[in-house]
């Protein structure tokens, strides 16, 4: 029974309207890893790095309980790189620099010790790369989730639809919602996309929360008003990584315990977003999650008393 | 102990993407008064229209427990038009043609029997016109709660701000609580707004649901995800009808019952969007606003299970 994380680890150069950082650590598997962590260990780490990414920074997921076998060092070749920009509404940015480095070539490879894998958290990355994952593993896991984003759906539809039709929950943001099923509507896109293979799927709406739909029953999810986000990045890798951590915990894939878990992406979302990259999520107490788990509940907590 | 409600009783002309009505009724008091009238009656409604306005609708209004001592009718003059055409995203709206006719020269008079008013529902309106009625109330109603909109930052800041402290709830969206803070941050934006004279203050979200701020708590009301948003006209006053329904209703303005008050304003606007104008709002049973309040509990409602 393990928890199995395949995506980037890579390098980020961000600007937002509150500031610059330098280089620094970034990549789905990475937030998705440090936000997992806190809910379930082992967790069994597929990426690719290339020489230059900081051994302390693996040492650092090791400490958390995160294994690296599937995590392939090149030690002459560099890691893959973003670089980006958000305007004031932080829901759209324009990346100014992508440089794939080792993920160009990346073939992952599943080690024998993650054949035990129950839960499989395929993070953002090429479908092809996402569905040789999949193919690898001897036994179907218990729940595969898949998040993925706009840009393969306009340079790799082919291979994003066969990898939909092996994944059990899909996440993605409104506007690869509306894009993916070509409706407006995040009902009916909801409806058409849930006839492509997931039989859960999570719509990501940023500041306005998120919704998770399954046959005819619909999960809205508040996201929790913050006087600043001050660095958006990683937080739909770090939402992921609080669905799929409390999932492996709770070993119980339920529609009821999905919403319990998408709140809990959420809130490790908004910790994300406190602060440049994954500084913030590397400092979290129990205590810090347990309280914005509460804050959440009173956010939406009303009582109905009929007319 | 009886609820007041000020505003334009009108005519509009809509179109959306979905479609295109002739002249039909509106108004923002038109709204809030087939809204609360579901939780409360009597209604007493201050409005002016012209000649040209239905007697049928006012017949069908009083029917519905709104009287109309306090509603002017010019007999040689227009009611007040107003047309516009929405798009795809129906958050946006072109204002067509604004015709103010009998609205130029209105002077609301408070009649003598709408001086026992507990619940003052200032809908939108010219600023002044909304301080008229006020100063006419000889005892301070237990409630007031305004709504108002963009244009009249842009047209009549300095009645709006004199309207401000004299009210306890204040209705905006959120693209007019930013333009009134001057902050992007609706956190920020309500944090000012709250030192403007409003105790509490409401900032609709459209699809994405209204958040209630108070002093340093936040509630956040859902949007129920609908297949189709028909016509989003007066869907703003319908929800403030709902909300101010429910609170002279129960009598209660605490801030708990404010929360249960702006899911019954988000169940009703919900509603209104399914059809053109007040359709959808005349032909309501109890038994439909009760399942959809459900809808609104089950939408949200998740279980805890802390780390």
């Amino acid at each position: 029974m393990s928890l199995v994380v395949v995506g980037s680890m890579a390098f980020d150069a961000i600007e937002t309207p509150f500031g610059k950082s330098d280089r620094i650590i970034g990549g789905a598997a990475t937030y998705i890893a440090w936000s997992a962590s806190n809910f379930t260990q082992p967790i069994k780490q597929i990426s690719v790095v290339g020489g230059d990414f900081p051994k302390e920074e693996l040492s650092a997921l090791e400490a958390r309980g995160v294994q690296l076998e599937g995590v392939q060092v090149k030690e002459n070749e560099k890691s893959f790189f973003w670089s980006g920009k958000y305007h004031m509404d932080m829901n759209t940015r324009d990346a100014l620099d992508t440089q794939l480095n080792v993920l160009a070539n990346f073939e992952p490879k599943v080690p024998d010790s993650y054949q035990d894998c129950s839960f499989l958290m395929l993070g953002n990355l090429v479908p092809a790369i996402q569905l040789q994952v999949i193919e690898q593993m001897k036994t179907q896991p218990r729940l595969v989730v898949l998040d993925t984003m706009n840009f393969w759906m306009e340079t790799a539809m082919d291979d994003l639809m066969k990898v939909l039709k092996r994944v059990d929950v899909l996440m993605v943001n409104d506007s690869e919602a509306r894009e993916l099923s070509n409706e407006f509507s995040l009902v009916k896109a909801a409806k058409k996309i849930l006839t492509m293979g997931p039989k859960y799927l999570i719509i990501k709406k940023g500041e306005h929360g998120a919704l998770l739909f399954h046959s005819d029953n619909v999960f809205f999810a508040p996201a929790l008003p913050l006087e600043d986000v001050f660095d958006p990045t990683g937080a739909g890798d770090t939402f992921a990584g609080g669905f799929i951590g409390h999932i492996a915990r709770t070993k119980d894939i339920s529609f009821e315990n999905m919403k319990t878990a998408i709140i809990y992406g959420s809130a490790m979302a908004s910790f994300c977003v406190e602060k440049f990259g994954t500084e913030r999520l590397k400092s979290l107490t129990k205590e810090e999650i347990d309280r914005r788990m509460q804050q959440f509940q009173d956010l939406v907590n009303f009582d109905i008393e009929l007319v």
